[in-house]
């Protein structure tokens, strides 16, 4: 049977209705029927090309919530009928350093949900069984849409630079990745500080968790900050003031980048002397995406969503390219 | 009785006997005579005033080894007659939070041993007695002077940043610092790569425990080893290829940087997505140096040093400027 999808055909283009035969079911593959998809900034990036490695037609989607409609031959767990979740990652080698540890993002034969393959708005997706996972009962599908990229792209540097309830945290920008990350460093016990360009968000910010709210924009409020926190998750897709914000770190303090700003990050090394550390991050794996899953159930923990349904897809791209998503978009079949 | 020491009287000035009164001992201090004293870059940068907030006469000299000779009212350890070491700290206020968890070196109220105060070129210095660490017997004098700043500065990253013996490491610089980190990481029991502009240093890097060694002046070697090193320590105070280092290190990889260069460090958040992290170090806390000092007493680690008379200061401080120390130069009294 044919998946039904949406598809830009060219560099920046509308999404159009297309249909493509995805081939027999590989042996250790599930095919997952659609009823959720969110829209993400990388979705709109691919669109665009703006990696330079985009392939046409494309079909976006990385965030989906669906039910599993067919198993390959060799998959014992998720079941037909489950509720499962695709991210960003949709496969890997299974054998190499890196998935035998449970890194499986680092693969060099990671496959990924939306570059050479098509994706999640559509009738359906495939993922090999290791990437489907089962959606836990508590979670709201179409809230649970945007935990499968944004969330994992969040929760993944909280736990792996071993953030800690007694740490003082900030994060920057109260988008579709913020206003997840505040909730998730709320729930650790952290002490959260939200840093937006304008006090616009304040008060939503402080109903996610935050107990303290930082604007940038004509404002000597970060300036204010210096030594102030053990950790940072920057989530914005833009320049901001790196300078500042590294000095707004305490002694042996992170700042964690996860948004990818326009140019060159730029700073003294005097500035990192006192062991502060300026990293990387990005989604998780499997592993690292379940213990989200997991979490966020426990903690009541959801995106905040805008949903559309998927014939709209263009109505919703636009609302996300304009900046107005209240936090994530999501279509829904 | 006056100190008798070797003092700066003006920016870049030569080394001129000076005298001074030290005044009464203090009830936490303790005075030790000077018996040697390394020659570090950074005595010469403040010499030179490069930071400036040089004040003159300075009397240089952070890298101290000698005899307690008189120890203030309230010292219970160390006592008169033992041997101790001093570094670039030599005092802290002791109830701060910092202090509080064995991390002195970001109390607010830390005292540098040459900045405000004079230092070990002298025939005596004085430290908090927190500051004067027992020097273990299986260690030369002259060879652990050395120990007391480029020891600490390049043993404490690779205790806080929790360097493994599996990890993959390198070292950029073979230099004062260089060659003692090189050591350590061998003696961590790690895979140690030399990185060098030149090969001139190949042999001597291979002596101090380095398994492999990279050039990287008119040569593609760093360029060849993508995503090789988890843990990359540069010790070099000069602009060198951020973004090749980078993009040396395998995922999760650090690199810490304990040379501070001319310019500011420039980078794509691209090259550290991969959860790879730029980070500062520098000398530890007296609990970190005496766990330097007693490992490198366990495992037989010590500079290489130059020895001069303290009398023939200014050509040991050229010996240095020019880059000739190999790969330390130690006064002695």
């Amino acid at each position: 049977m044919p998946v039904r999808a949406y598809a830009a055909k060219s560099a920046k283009g509308k999404l159009e209705p297309f249909e493509y035969d995805p081939g027999p079911l590989a042996p250790e593959d599930v095919e997952v029927r659609v009823t959720h998809c969110g829209i993400c900034h990388s979705d709109i990036a691919l669109i665009d090309n703006d990696f330079g490695f985009s392939s046409y037609p494309l079909v976006p989607g990385h965030e989906v919530i669906g039910m599993v409609a067919a198993v390959g031959s060799q998959v014992r767990e998720p079941r037909p009928g489950q509720r499962v979740g695709i991210g960003w990652s949709c496969g890997s080698c299974g054998k190499c350093e890196w998935c035998q540890r449970g890194e499986q993002m680092y693969c060099a034969n990671e496959k990924l949900t939306i570059v050479g393959r098509h994706g999640g708005w559509a009738s359906s997706v495939r993922a090999h069984w290791n990437y489907a996972l089962v959606i836990p009962d508590a979670l709201d599908s179409a809230a649970a849409a945007p935990l499968l990229c944004a969330g994992t792209t969040v929760f993944t540097p909280l736990i792996h630079y071993n953030v800690t309830a007694p740490m003082r945290t900030a994060v920057v920008g109260i988008g579709g990745l913020g206003h997840l990350a505040v909730q998730y460093l709320a729930a650790f016990g952290c002490e959260v500080t939200a840093i937006s360009s304008s006090h616009d968000k304040d008060e939503t910010a402080r109903k996610f968790g935050a107990t303290h709210f930082i604007a940038t924009r004509n404002s000597d409020e970060l300036a204010k900050a210096q030594r102030s926190f053990d950790f940072i998750l920057s989530t914005v897709p833009a320049d901001v003031n790196w300078p500042a914000l590294i000095d707004a770190l305490r002694p042996q303090g992170r700042l964690a980048i996860c948004g990818i700003p326009e140019s060159d990050l730029k700073f003294n090394v005097f500035s990192i002397l006192g062991e502060k550390s300026v990293s990387g991050a990005r989604s998780g794996s499997p592993s690292d995406t379940a213990q989200m899953l997991a979490f966020s159930a426990r903690h009541g923990i959801a995106a905040m969503i805008e949903s559309f349904a998927m014939s709209d897809v263009n109505k919703a791209v636009d609302h996300v390219r304009t900046g107005k998503a209240r936090y994530r978009a999501v279509l829904v079949a």
